[in-house]
């Protein structure tokens, strides 16, 4: 399945029935109907039917979803059954809140290492890990298959952690940083920016 | 110009114009060119140029745009003219990180309260502001022209916030908690789902 061309609204829905799976298979269900996933995800039915016939043939009429069943095939298609390894830069609010909140039983990710410049805070503990000095980086995930790096560093710090994760390899960033950072060709970046959501959010209120 | 239909795109882009060119004030600048914001944002100048003459001729061809003038155009735009207060729900720790890293410099707005349902939590105080009890949030938004409530809560508790701010009258809300929320025709809502943009990134690197 992986190289197919997938829209990224389609992989945000799909991300998220594979939420609402999680949370049925810690529960105990078996099976799920396209209207149950439906009236999870705010998603009409048919859109949902639509969605998962995209990628084969999961359901049985009237029988609904195997819930594992399908949770594999979803994992299969984002990538997820083999999640790469989390690590965060910047062990300031936004960087310790991330980790003491934590990813699991959301989308099967752990934070795996956390990183900062400042002396005064490599060494500390957070969440049941160390604070590491970027120094530290490339011997880090030189043992990850795979890895993604939340940036979440101090206004002005973005570009200098992104050379640096060039440096060590790493293609692909979520950047909770407002900067614009400059990537070569190849590396993918996200931005998570409060102030652009409460634009939008401000806009809507307008009208 | 509210009321206009501006897609979440050009908006997008527009609030990221909207955060250099409060940069550039705040650096003593007098003018900008095109060619400057298409750097600043990753956009290509032609598209910069585009998106400002949608709402009228800002620019002069050769000089530039005069940064205060058209600051004010594009929050006139976005509403930021007039900038709803932002109040957090949740004083764990995405709630207390937001607080602790403010929005000013970025958007223009300010974090003017915060609420939790945890006795233990309410009355203590964080980046200057005491916890609120959520029996106190009525009478705290009364005193507020127009508001927008950001949810960082406990999962399994988004529902309940939810029904709480309508009561409050609360037609705006961004939030940080994965649950799907119900809400009444008229309220918007946007998510900010880091597992989601994880599976994104997890998807591309797959291809």
């Amino acid at each position: 399945m992986s190289g197919r061309k997938v829209s990224e609204r389609t992989i945000r829905r799909i991300s998220h029935y594979a939420r609402c799976l999680r949370t049925s298979r810690a529960n105990g269900d078996r099976t799920v109907t396209s209207s149950w996933l439906s009236g999870q995800c705010g998603i009409s039915s048919a859109a949902v039917r639509k969605d998962l016939t995209i990628f084969g043939e999961f359901g049985k009429q009237g029988s609904g979803y195997d819930v594992d069943d399908l949770l594999v095939q979803i994992e299969n298609i984002l990538g997820t059954c083999d999640s790469p390894s989390i690590i965060i830069i910047g062990a300031g609010n936004i960087g310790r809140a991330l980790l003491k909140s934590g990813l699991e039983g959301t989308g099967g990710y752990t934070y795996s290492a956390i990183f900062d410049i400042d002396p005064d805070l490599v060494g500390t503990k957070c969440a049941g890990l160390t604070v590491k000095s970027m120094d530290d980086i490339h011997n880090t995930v030189s043992g990850f298959k795979k890895f993604i790096a939340v940036i979440a560093v101090t206004m002005g710090e973005g570009q200098k952690v992104v050379d640096r994760l060039n440096e060590a390899g790493c293609r692909s960033m979520l950047s909770f940083n407002l900067e614009p950072l400059k990537l070569p060709e190849g590396v993918e970046i996200r931005y998570i920016e409060v102030s652009t959501e409460l634009d939008m959010l401000t806009h809507s209120l307008e009208k």
